[in-house]
């Protein structure tokens, strides 16, 4: 007979999918299921597709729930949620633990994320990390020394919103000049209307026939070598190198892992990153630092999760 | 008979100056002494002022001293100085240790004022703090949990050189638009001038008569009431505090302390730098902050590094 293996279940849940999965004690997805959040009755829900990941063989020792939002550790109540009803949140983890008999772990998601490339993904040997989500909106988390390093409220990492541009944009955070207000999906978006708007004999892009375009698009068209794309996925780049620069120069940070969808565009948004921040940070910061794309797509954080319900402090 | 009194011995060396305090296990300044750096002979120089301050009754444990470069942990050997030749210092360790008999901590000028304030300064009571020096350049340095935290290669707390404005004006660090080349003291002497050149019959000020003012004439007359240098004063304040809402929102750290020479302007500048971090920063981010000016003045760094001489592990 042989020892029954240990597993964790990580759920990320977001404002409208739950990507849930099995995660062996090393990192390893054994099985996923995803589904749409399908009522504000969260926690049946939640309990059903952990009873569906239950294996067989071996045993389940933890659950973690990734969260968009943030957790008091001294109640483990969720005291602030983005995309999701305080309501509907803010006791998963008791509601959970009493549905499921497991230990939970609650964690805010770029968080999450960022333990999972941590331990698994992009920046698998790597002591320091910053990690970087661009997609809708640019997140971010900071592992020191092996750990998530959330700052004085849980609110550390906030990249999006550091200023490069003291004039800039007014960002939806209320400051002006953001990373976010120039680097974000919807602002590549913006960008490339406004350039097409201005310029519309263009013949650089194909992109202006259709009049719904995406930031994947953009950067699927910079990928096949539109010109004008490339050029639009460039200067994204460009600002985001500016964000890491600083991020580099402040924190002399090991590694920078690039993560959500806008890093889908792969080398041609990755090199004009790496040249902007050679550019702007201190020669032995950028030489100290790898600034590499995640690798775990859409697992990180249900991964990430499992693994901190892993490494959690059991009291 | 009591129990005779531990003491330690700081020394902040920089390019051209050495200042010197016998320091009590608890921080206290029991004496000081300062010196010009006399001779390439650096080390036979501190020895004798080490001498000078060991105490008629009670031990010295160990000396701490601050240099403006960079220690190799493994190999306690200066492997980067600004302001002094390579060559003078880099042996500083071994030197110091076998003139004086003491054990022998090295340490980063930024990081041992940021320490001393930490302890017995601004600081006090905090557990995460940046401390960010604003003088002839901009300079910082980070603690996370009671401890330094130097980065990758040592070269955390580079705030001087985030960058503010993407288009800005070339930093001497080769980057463009960093913090520094609008907040040091030279670069408010700089725009007081332009501003000065463009406005020549401005009867807004004063220091138009003066040919030859500097950045501490310029917080004097702010101090004093003078419109223009309130002004020039209250714009530099916005810079620091477009930085310091970056760090914020990055780091989410509970206590900012500001140093430096400009900062003797005082509340004239911390104004500024607190209303436009609230304009910019999160609001959960600036709430947990406290944004204090430093305390300790020039025993910042002597002070700071005697206490990390004492909190060193000794192996």
């Amino acid at each position: 007979m042989t020892t029954p293996r240990k597993n964790f279940i990580g759920i990320n849940l977001s404002g409208s999918y739950i990507r849930a999965a099995l995660v062996t004690e090393d990192g390893r997805v054994i099985e996923r299921r995803s589904a749409d959040v399908s009522s504000e009755n969260i926690v049946p829900q939640l309990a059903t597709i952990v009873d569906d990941l239950r294996p067989a063989l071996g045993t389940v020792v933890a659950l973690g729930v990734a969260i968009p939002g943030l957790v008091n550790r001294q109640t483990d109540r969720v005291v602030d949620s983005r995309n999701l009803p305080l309501k509907m949140v803010e006791d998963l983890h008791g509601g959970l633990s009493r549905a499921t008999g497991l230990r939970v772990e609650l964690e805010n998601d770029a968080n999450a994320a960022a333990y999972g490339e941590f331990q698994v993904g992009a920046g698998r040997g790597s002591t320091n990390l910053f990690y970087i989500t661009i997609g809708n909106g640019i997140g971010g988390a900071i592992i020191l020394d092996g750990r998530l390093w959330t700052g004085a409220s849980g609110f550390a990492g906030e990249v999006g919103h550091i200023t490069i541009d003291t004039e800039g944009l007014p960002c939806v955070c209320g400051n002006t000049g953001c990373l976010e207000t120039v680097a974000s999906a919807p602002s590549i978006v913006r960008r490339a209307r406004e350039r097409l708007n201005r310029d519309s004999t263009s013949s650089l892009s194909r992109l202006s026939f259709n009049k719904n375009f995406t930031a994947e698009d953009v950067a699927h068209e910079a990928r096949e070598g539109d010109d004008f794309a490339a050029m639009m996925i460039e200067r994204t780049g460009k600002y985001i190198g500016t964000g890491v620069a600083s991020v580099i120069n402040l924190l002399n940070i090991e590694r920078i892992v690039l993560g959500g969808g806008v890093m889908d565009a792969g080398p041609v948004i990755l090199n004009p990153i790496i040249q902007e921040v050679k550019r702007r940070a201190f020669q032995p910061c950028f030489e100290a630092t790898q600034i590499v794309i995640a690798t775990l797509g859409l697992d990180a954080a249900p991964v990430g999760v499992a693994l901190l319900a892993r490494d959690a402090e059991v009291s």
